[in-house]
């Protein structure tokens, strides 16, 4: 049965959840194309996830391997292709949790760099699953400054061979994920030495494990890394080779070659790997953060109806959680970001289709400016969606901390998203680096790209607002981000300046205001996001209530962001005290007229109860009853543990007689 | 060997490490006792948590039920007593893993609620484990808000017990510890119901377990509740009640009783109730929040100097990571946070002594005091602590989220301490309610606690900060914290007096205020905190260095709260903007002094390696080498996973004659 409180929650909406729903997916024939890929995979039990919370890291690693290997065939069953339109929805329905995803990079990387022999070669193969490939770039003791890496590549011309080594533990690869105990090949990143010079860092595809037996090769040293946090289903891997020889063509070959006499040359341009880092930090976006965020607010907001705790008016019954101010200050601010990052996530895929078909007429222009917002917004967004998910997790009190709400997981996965394909505080750096730069020529009155002209525009200035409801206005708020972000990157790119004139070293300059380019670097982010979503607001249907509810969750962010980053605000007097009172008043207002829709808004997101497994979040709000339900199923009811015999009966068997 | 850049480090302390640690001992005496405590524990391998990443909730358990009972012999063998200096060292030195803990407030609820002659039955049996005791309290539908509490005990005249039931699955008992699998008996809160009238919840012990095979009693339905986000060493449970009878005895009525008559009679004050769970909320700050941030900062901040990373000038070695700002600015406010809590929570402790030799003097004035500060200040440390925890967990990159690394494990317990002994918006809201009846009857004129005494001096005025280093000075700093926490205290008591007389019901009008009072509560508690951090700084000896880098993290702990809460500050304009630069300037300033000492100011917090159970954190620094040898131990290790022979052999086996 559906439980009364969820459901009457869902009889006031004030919008049409179905077309919201199509309007999030881009259209009712992608909502329709989602629901049967959705189905598909959830009505096959090989891709249960049913017993997930129970199981250990060896048990996780098995179901990944099954569902990879099964998902092949359910492919080829269901007709779907990889350049199909349901192949996009698949990792979606898996939440995920399969294995062989750095076996996707390792062809990637060889379709990419790889020659057109390079790639006859391997990807049949690959594609087959008849070799298992990995990613071994990342070592000990060097992760995202990757010129850093020691692992050498020395070409031997006598028998035309590379002989690549681990010359020290801190170069041990560790951490490919697929590498612990798949994978047969990976494509090993090292330093390239021919006759005593260094080239730099280059690629080789390199055999790790027997095909007859899955040994390791003679030279080879690999294994699991053991526990991490979560992706128990991953492989992740060390791997140390001492002496290991592959052949001259095993170097991936595109750009540049060692030819047969030792010769290195190179020849294309190296801006195109820029590009796939650029491609993969765009998709990590939707499925590592936000949707991973959707899915907490759904349980979280759920559970908050169902959940009714201490009275609001004495004699009453007691209330549901969601309607204590402070539940809804935790809960909507984070539903509002959830809306405001699928639309920026939209925004930059549109950036990159711009930027690709720019790139296939051999136009690089746009590159810098896309690079720049990948890295800024995939660090400000995996942050922001990080401590969303904690707040999620948090306002569902105890039950949140069992790991059967589905919360615990869901945190701890994407807490890594904060630092994998590139640690969020340097690629804000990057996004800061490239600011300053635009800042600088549009200083001089030089071109810079459209997103950033804002930058020539800095003056002083005062927020126009007289009165609370000013501040739903979007040209009011858009315009205070904006002012805020133009600020905090000028004043910095002085400071920056005045060191630099004052006579220290331009490195050491940089360091001393790393903490305030940061800063800057979100600020813009956060401005552009809200931008965005003003503009998607403006751009919505009319009709269906739709674009109502966005515009109060627009506002939402909007001010949000402003009451928790009051000095920002405040500093240079743009908004006044007086003024962030009336921000505060709109702001609470705006929690309370978001209440009303906060069920809807999540059901809009439109997950199954097998997607979310959450004995919190399901859709019918039978909350207690599923947790009392999954508990009895815990391994730790299995069967007296033998702590009783061994520890406590010796303890307790005569008591009896003093009772 | 020691790494050397570690080692460096080590050279060049400001201070003496092994006075700094007498002195957070509170003496040299306890520091050689503590240490006595720790080798002991730690060289008996009955209590090694050496294993720990790699186990499974029933092992986890089954090891922490090991050493509660190997325990109890070593005390004796020891001489430890529970009124010895040694004992509070226990739990620090067996990082909390151990079960048996509510077995403790199960003991402890009988010698504060029961009659002597209760206390002579159970008592006894207890301290020998001749029974294991829980402490049934939070249900499936009910955590912080008591009264809501739907189990029932209806008194049944003519067999004089009391027939204790589960009336619906709401009513369940949920996450008691020891209860899931160990416990034969338990303390379980109950609405007492006489001639069908009901006299709200009282406590009852009742057996659960058989104490001959450890089976369920007739009527009772327990369990585990299963896998959590941490805990997995305690056994927290679930418990249904049908028709459960227990003697008229097992009511605990020290204060109340039902007699055989079904005449119910209360005396005794209720205060004192109020007063243990004061002292659990104290205990906690300490053993839950600050040590495992202390924890958190030794193993980020060692590795930091360890780990090296991109170069901060070209043609210069690697940099270590702690020489960038931004890491700097990580870690180091969690540094002084870390000392800022342990001074507050000894603040904390001297106030709950005066209060207590006040009770036995028959005085509760001071009691509301305490409950409000013990309130505030366990939701603002441990909120803080949690954060700061997440903080250095990121800070380490790819490393810090394995588990090898032992900062998820702190990090998914620390979490938990915001939730248990009272959620933490909840306990704020309490604090909240104190200081606006303070700020009310400071405002008429009356008399307040003399920590309160500020909120009658609110008044508009301007910080007289002239030039950065105005802003070393702890009066300025602590003045502007003082005006903030009034300001907010002050204009959200207007607000509320404003909503009530425009005609709002006052539980509306209070809900429509939470969330600035919650703000409110934090500053009060900000304040307090950089106070007594202050003022512990002017009574440090000035001899071995103590002094001035305690001063200098004062002067973080308080910059870093300005900078990152500005928008409170600048508001009225009590810190102007300009000011407000000079704070972020003196802020930066000081992360680069206090880097120099970051070592031996973690060094000083004197954990031992096998404590802090990282591989990241060690004394020596030996970070990766003590990875590699870690993960070697891991179970996906152990061999080869059934994966390959199931899914992968299949696909593989005829890939040689292709390549």
């Amino acid at each position: 049965g559906m439980n009364p409180d969820l459901a009457s929650e869902r009889q006031t909406a004030s919008f049409s959840v179905e077309k919201l729903t199509a309007r999030l997916d881009g259209g009712a024939e992608h909502t329709r194309i989602r629901r049967a890929v959705v189905e598909a995979i959830e009505c096959d039990p090989v891709f249960s996830r049913e017993n997930q919370y129970f199981q250990s890291q060896n048990e996780r690693y098995e179901a990944a391997v099954r569902k990879a290997v099964h998902l092949q065939k359910k492919m080829h069953e269901m007709g779907w292709t990889e350049d199909g339109p349901e192949f996009k929805y698949i990792y979606r329905a898996l939440s995920g949790d399969i294995a062989f995803l750095l076996h996707r990079i390792f062809m990637r990387s060889i379709s990419v760099l790889g020659s057109k022999q390079q790639i006859a070669k391997w990807i049949p193969l690959a594609t087959q699953y008849q070799l298992i490939g990995s990613y071994a770039q990342t070592e000990l003791g060097h992760g995202t400054y990757l010129q850093g890496l020691e692992t050498t590549a020395v070409f031997d011309i006598t028998t035309q061979e590379f002989i690549l080594n681990t010359p020290k533990i801190s170069a041990m690869k560790w951490w490919p994920g697929d590498m612990g105990r798949s994978a047969t090949h990976t494509v090993v990143f090292a330093q390239l030495y021919v006759h005593g010079k260094c080239y730099g860092v280059h690629p080789f595809i390199v055999q790790i494990r027997s095909l007859q037996d899955h040994s390791l090769c003679p030279g080879v040293t690999a294994g699991d890394i053991g526990p991490k946090m979560n992706f128990e289903h991953v492989d992740n891997g060390y791997l140390m080779l001492q002496n290991v020889r592959v052949p001259r063509e095993n170097m991936l070959n595109k750009f540049c070659e060692v030819q047969p006499d030792g010769t290195y040359a190179r020849w294309g341009s190296q801006k195109i790997n820029y590009f796939t880092m650029t491609t993969v930090r765009i998709s990590l976006i939707s499925d590592e953060a936000v949707i991973p965020l959707m899915k907490a607010c759904t349980i979280a907001i759920r559970y908050s109806v169902v959940r009714r705790q201490s009275k609001l008016k004495p004699g009453e019954q007691e209330a549901k959680i969601l309607d204590y101010q402070t539940q809804q200050e935790k809960l909507l601010p984070q539903l509002a970001a959830a809306y405001a990052f699928h639309f920026i996530n939209n925004y930059l895929q549109e950036l990159f289709d711009k930027v690709y078909r720019e790139i296939q007429r051999k136009k690089f222009d746009t590159l810098p400016e896309l690079h720049a917002f990948s890295s800024g917004f995939k660090a400000m967004v995996t942050q922001y969606c990080t401590s969303a998910v904690a707040i999620c997790l948090q306002a569902c009190g105890g039950h949140g901390y069992s790991l059967l709400s589905g919360l615990p997981s869901l945190y701890t996965k994407i807490v890594a998203s904060c630092i994998y394909e590139g640690e969020n505080t340097i690629l804000l750096l990057q996004t800061a680096r490239f600011l300053i730069k635009c800042f600088m020529a549009a200083s001089t009155g030089q071109p810079v790209p459209p997103s950033v002209t804002y930058l020539a525009a800095v003056k002083p200035g005062k927020c126009p607002a007289k009165n609370k409801l000013d501040f739903l206005s979007p040209d009011v708020y858009t315009e205070a981000y904006q002012h805020m972000a133009a600020r905090l990157i000028s004043s910095t790119a002085a400071k920056l300046q005045d060191l630099i004139q004052s006579g220290v070293k331009k490195t050491d300059a940089w360091n001393q205001c790393t903490v305030q380019l940061v800063q800057a670097a979100k600020a813009h982010c956060h401005y552009i996001t809200v931008k965005n979503f003003a503009e998607t607001v403006e751009k919505l249907e009319t009709k269906a209530g739709i674009q109502k509810i966005m515009k109060h969750l627009c506002d939402l962010f909007a001010l949000h962001g402003i009451f928790s980053n009051g000095g920002v605000f405040l500093h240079d007097g743009y908004i006044s005290g007086a003024q962030m009172d009336m921000v505060t008043a709109s702001y609470l207002d705006l929690l309370a007229v978001i209440r009303k829709d906060a069920v809807p808004l999540v059901d809009a997101f439109d997950f199954t109860d097998k997607s979310l497994n959450s004995a919190l979040g399901s859709y019918d709000g039978q909350v207690y009853q599923r947790l009392y339900e999954w508990a009895q199923k815990s391994p730790t009811n299995k069967q007296m543990s033998p702590a009783y015999e061994r520890y406590l009966k010796p303890l307790l068997h005569n008591t009896l007689s003093k009772l």
